[in-house]
């Protein structure tokens, strides 16, 4: 019986969601119309809450989509008229470079080595549109420092900064004026089943989306920015959404505003720092980022080698689920999630147990 | 206090549906990885027992899409180079069109009058490369006949038969053979919580889509048709999708199995004659669409004139929810879904509250 799952996605549920999900059926939230005042209701609520838990500022809009994967295309499509500019450090990232490639644009890119992140200045091309970035490598467990981020703005004015934070948020705090975009999928830090991605984008994003449009440029349909504000306006969405989705989300906002999040921040710290010090102190594992600045509060990667099976067996039997490593580290690697569905006694009871593997 | 919501989508929940949800929350369903087998298990019994449901011949595939507007954009996308060719009746299907003209394409079209289909033989131009019909406009109430969809085939051997069935399925039994695509959402004739779009093609269409990307044609990222085959073939999907959408759609495609197709046909049947019928006898009230041929089964509008707002708040009282009519048609139509989630004796319990209103 898995009692915790510490998958980095979709992962451990928080643990108010069937409950919530349950009183949703009760109330008939899942029949409701989305043209209904009910449900401007709930969208407002949700982007209301979102904006207080993530200090978001007034100037940015909030839009739902159906994932994050589909935000790394509508960045694309509706951001960039040619050239893109991508810092890739683990196989996510290197999706969304692809992702500009497929959409035929000219998509420049600098590589990390594996397990690596990037320090210092990057130099950007000045007819860069946009550089995309990955806060959170949900894949190698590396993170990129918000100082870090916050250097390209300044020095890239015609560009357009994005950040993907789906395996961050709500952790990180941002500095809402260097950067113009950030995006995540609820079914990692939020803690809710997957099916719903949040995008927030600035009035610079818009004016670039509509810049393309009077170029001639397709920016996509439904969802392209001049619709999705058109709608956010209203607090609708283009088309029917995952209302469901959408009410288990602010319900979860509302759960984290409760807690506060500063609590929830201290006790990432807190977490992060037991399960990195425990793989530290292990004889047989290690963290596979050796960096201590690239390190990632939220997902966090042993490297196992041999061990990765034996260690898997050994927490599944105490009810742990540990995440497979990514790609070809399968089975060298695991990952564990840090999200605020993780409590503080499961990480005690992970770390406790990680000490208590001998091989 | 509602008892049944006739709105043709968000509508009436399919009576197990918060049974199922309870149950995939108490099996872990919302946090399970979509690359896992039990994920793969769960989407191959959906495809299957949707092929079983509705007759989908092995030469077509089952995608998972987030909405059947997504599935606008992505026909669009992946099936024209240049021109397409939409059949106009009613809201819905213009907007199809309009997607087309947003993506840039040579989007011809042919409109109907409003409340009326189409007869006889229409020509389409030689050189058009997607036939784009709506089988059962959701605005209106206008049904084309499956005869009359099955003539552009044999007559346009170049082009892609492409049907929105988005408010008329599980109901009619297409000849496959004369189309290349359906598509459709689950908030309606599946009686499901929105959030999930599905998405049938069959070779011609996956054929088409690898043209045009041989050609330097983007055809989109992680949704398009190439894509989405490789990850079907695996049972999977490109993104993290609606897991919880896609296994309720499972539960509900096995209880339509159970209660058999050829019930749901004959009872969709029944309550469309009976509503047809008090409403051509109603002093007050008129079916909307006035050709028999063109009313359709399963979205029934009444003209209800300057009775509207009376008779909504009449039905209202009785704990029946009638949909408004669609955009200008809101103070003068009320729509009913006929779908299977509404009863026989629902549907009896409408039509005497209808005959019992004397205005």
């Amino acid at each position: 019986m898995i009692h915790t799952n510490f998958t980095p996605g979709p992962s451990q549920l928080y643990f108010t969601v069937s409950d919530h999900a349950r009183q949703a059926f009760k109330e008939g939230i899942p029949s409701i119309s989305h043209r209904s005042k009910q449900f401007e209701q709930i969208s407002k609520e949700t982007t209301d809450g979102l904006r207080q838990l993530l200090s978001i500022p007034d100037n940015f809009y909030i839009f739902f989509t159906s994932s994050a994967t589909e935000v790394w295309e509508r960045i694309i499509q509706n951001l960039v008229a040619e050239k893109s500019f991508h810092l890739i450090n683990g196989s996510f990232s290197k999706r969304f470079h692809e992702i500009a490639i497929q959409l035929n644009k000219k998509a420049e890119k600098l590589e990390a080595k594996e397990g690596e992140g990037f320090t210092g200045e990057i130099s950007v091309q000045d007819n860069t549109e946009l550089i995309a970035v990955t806060h959170n490598e949900t894949s190698t467990g590396v993170v990129l420092p918000i100082e870090f981020i916050n250097q390209f703005k300044e020095k890239n004015k015609q560009a357009l900064v994005v950040v993907d934070v789906v395996s961050s948020m709500p952790y990180p705090q941002f500095d809402f004026s260097k950067i113009d975009s950030v995006f995540f999928s609820v079914q990692k830090g939020f803690g809710l089943p997957a099916g719903l991605g949040v995008w927030i984008v600035n009035q610079h994003c818009i004016e670039k989306a509509e810049a393309l449009l009077k170029k001639g440029i397709s920016i996509g349909s439904y969802h392209n920015i001049p619709t999705l504000v058109a709608n956010a306006a209203k607090n609708q969405t283009p088309e029917t959404p995952n209302v469901l989705g959408i009410y288990l989300l602010n319900k979860i906002i509302q759960d984290f505003l409760r807690k506060g999040i500063d609590t929830i921040r201290r006790e990432t710290d807190y977490k992060a720092a037991i399960l990195y010090h425990a793989l530290e102190q292990h004889a047989l594992l290690s963290p596979f980022v050796k960096d201590k600045n690239a390190q990632s509060k939220t997902v966090i990667v042993a490297d196992c080698q041999n061990h990765t099976e034996k260690l898997t067996k050994f927490l599944l039997e105490k009810g742990l689920q540990p995440g497979d490593g990514y790609g070809s580290s399968k089975k060298t690697q695991l990952r564990f999630a840090n999200f605020p569905a993780h409590s503080k006694e499961q990480y005690e009871l992970l770390v406790d147990s990680l000490a208590a593997f001998q091989g």
